[in-house]
């Protein structure tokens, strides 16, 4: 990488403001997206004095998950670097996987003690509870001889499942079948590689089977995503940038703990974000700062909960811009229009605040605004590096 | 292509239309380009509601022929597929040609019969009923043992030369001296792989010069570009489209062709062609449809005829639109400038109307309007992969 040879000893603090699922499309009713609609006058304001674009996270009409969109945000090529379902899984859950550590994704499903057939993918009613008492019940009886065995309670029928040993690779097929009415196939080993790490998981599903025997419509499991931690440069090191994020959720503290960046205390709310941030001010180079609500309401189609979320945050922005960062970014790690309840394909609208900005006009900071900013669309992929230059952090190529 | 892995089951129906050499630049009298100039009130409003952009079919200032154009609008890498000249030729007679044919662009020739040197490289004035007397005296007596030779007329000293036999390779040297005084040389192999092609052309030349000895002005042929026709991946496999192309000139039919696409049958005017649309409508995924009359008038530099064109078609689009289609881009191939009377590097403006479109403020379907459409200026070959999005066709990348 280019950057990687020009990375000067500059000073400049960069601040990443982060709206998950940012964008969105035109209200069927209104015609305005989310950010058009939201009273968000500061955010307006630093547009106008901003660098503005719209980021294509992955490619051109692709939608990205949270994990490809968070590691185009941080720098890194989203296609190159895959974030497996079972790490996201663990993150989800505020568990933060070791090298060494293989995850999947597990579901609790019933099966036919004499055919073995599989009956119900989800076995059972949801119910909190018991999910607890059958994870507490696998971590006490489950043990595979040389490795580390690991239950995480989910949601509902969900778990996460972890092995932890020398040598496992993720080269594994899935156990779900995906329809009922026949057996869970046994994990395979898809690369020669992964042999031992196949034969040990197996050995896992024997184990559970039988600590499960007596748990009725909860009598065995399924397993897909096996993932180990992707081998990534940390990006304090990449960049060297003294980094700390900033979330409230584990999925996101988790993504940020894995490439590197220390993970701070902070509370629930916006506000606490903030009050973090102010409080570690001098001790980092870069924040990350992730608001989750956004993406929530998107999800849930909840287009006034996403408006109101981006006009409350928009009243702390003042505090984090009067820090006097050397840039301060405000984007998304994808679309979720809440016309659509997903992450969708749409680019994601980003304004960088420097003091070597070009403003393109009377910007608000929306989608079609952005769409006239000075750095066009490009891959969200180059945000780092934009970030480095604005914040003067990256001298000159060639003489 | 990381797009493949994403196609779903979704049924959302794309029609591109396509106006070819569509883009221009300001007259120099009025300033106005041609989509400027013209009278498009539906496009106009289309575009109001579109995500509207400008796209490089090939790269940054560089001009597309019509086959790198339309490789590029169907999604291939327009510099990795390769739709030789040749094949272009045949396609803009009539022949679509079969994958173990070899063709090439022929030029009746005149050469001094003792020296064999080249005395003229076009023999003779252009005379269509001569071309079509010699072609068909060159199809009666021309053989060569193991292989099929065919020619088909072109306009005035221009024919194309057709060779059908196993492993034939194109990598082939031009039979054209460029210059007259010199004898033309006979076709040499570049790869070892088409030493069999050499022979079998140079046989072929030899009992053409045999055939033609007595025909004057036209007593031999110069033969340019050979090619066989490209390996590409079919058009409805690789997007999951069941695809249809309705157009009235044989080289873009002929190009549907070659990529896998059912050619509908039409009358000639954009009228048959919305009709011929209409009536095979629930039959098809996905409609290209091609008007030619734009690059027409552009190519001989008449602004009016161009902008008649664009006006005259406008008032059908509503017609098709009322068809509903998830997607309907409005585009070009490549643009012609009638300033210019020639293809032009100059980027192609398109719209993609969508439900989640994002339009970008009073648009107006130029050139201009579409540089600050959301969707930036992009690479062409981009375009399918948005429409797949934009039609609700590709899953969520990553989790």
């Amino acid at each position: 990488m280019l950057f990687k040879d020009l990375l000067n000893d500059g000073t400049g603090k960069i601040v990443m403001l982060v709206f998950d699922g940012l964008g969105g499309v035109p209200h069927p009713d209104t015609g305005q997206t989310e950010l058009e609609a939201a009273t968000v006058p500061n955010l307006d304001s630093i547009a106008s004095r901003s660098a503005c674009g719209l980021m294509n996270m992955v490619d051109y009409g692709i939608t990205p998950g949270s994990g490809p969109g968070h590691m185009a945000l941080f720098g890194y090529d989203p296609t190159g670097v895959e974030v497996g379902r079972g790490v996201l899984e663990a993150l989800g859950v505020g568990h933060t996987q070791a090298d060494d550590e293989l995850s999947a994704r597990g579901n609790f499903a019933t099966m036919d003690p004499d055919s073995r057939r599989i009956t119900d993918r989800r076995g059972g009613p949801p119910n909190q509870d018991r999910n607890i008492e059958l994870v507490a019940r696998l971590n006490n009886l489950v043990t595979v001889p040389g490795y580390e065995v690991k239950f995480l309670s989910g949601k509902e029928h969900r778990f996460v499942f972890i092995l932890k040993g020398a040598d496992l690779d993720d080269s594994l097929s899935e156990t779900d079948p995906q329809v009922t009415g026949v057996p869970s196939p046994p994990v395979e080993a898809q690369d020669p590689a992964a042999a031992g790490a196949a034969d040990a998981v197996n050995r896992a599903i024997t184990a559970i089977n039988e600590a499960l025997v007596e748990f009725g419509p909860q009598n065995t499991v399924l397993l897909r995503g096996f993932a180990k931690v992707p081998d990534v440069e940390p990006f304090p090191a990449r960049y060297g940038l003294k980094s700390a994020a900033i979330a409230t959720y584990p999925m996101y503290k988790g993504i940020a703990s894995l490439v590197g960046m220390d993970v701070l205390d902070t509370g629930p709310s916006f506000p606490d974000q903030v009050a973090a941030l102010k409080a570690e001010w001098d001790r980092y180079d870069f924040f990350f700062v992730h608001v989750k609500g956004t993406d929530g309401y998107g999800h849930k189609g909840d287009f006034d909960g996403k408006v109101r979320v981006l006009s409350e945050c928009d009243r702390l922005i003042p505090e984090i811009e009067s820090q006097d960062p050397a840039v301060l970014i405000v984007t998304g790690d994808h679309s979720t229009p809440t016309a659509l309840k997903d992450h969708s394909f749409h680019p994601v609208p980003v304004l960088v605040r420097a003091d070597t900005a070009i403003p393109t006009g009377n910007q608000h900071f929306t989608e079609a605004d952005c769409a006239g900013g000075i750095l066009g669309v490009f891959p969200g992929s180059k945000l780092m590096q934009l970030a480095l230059a604005y914040a003067g952090r990256l001298k000159k190529f060639g003489a």
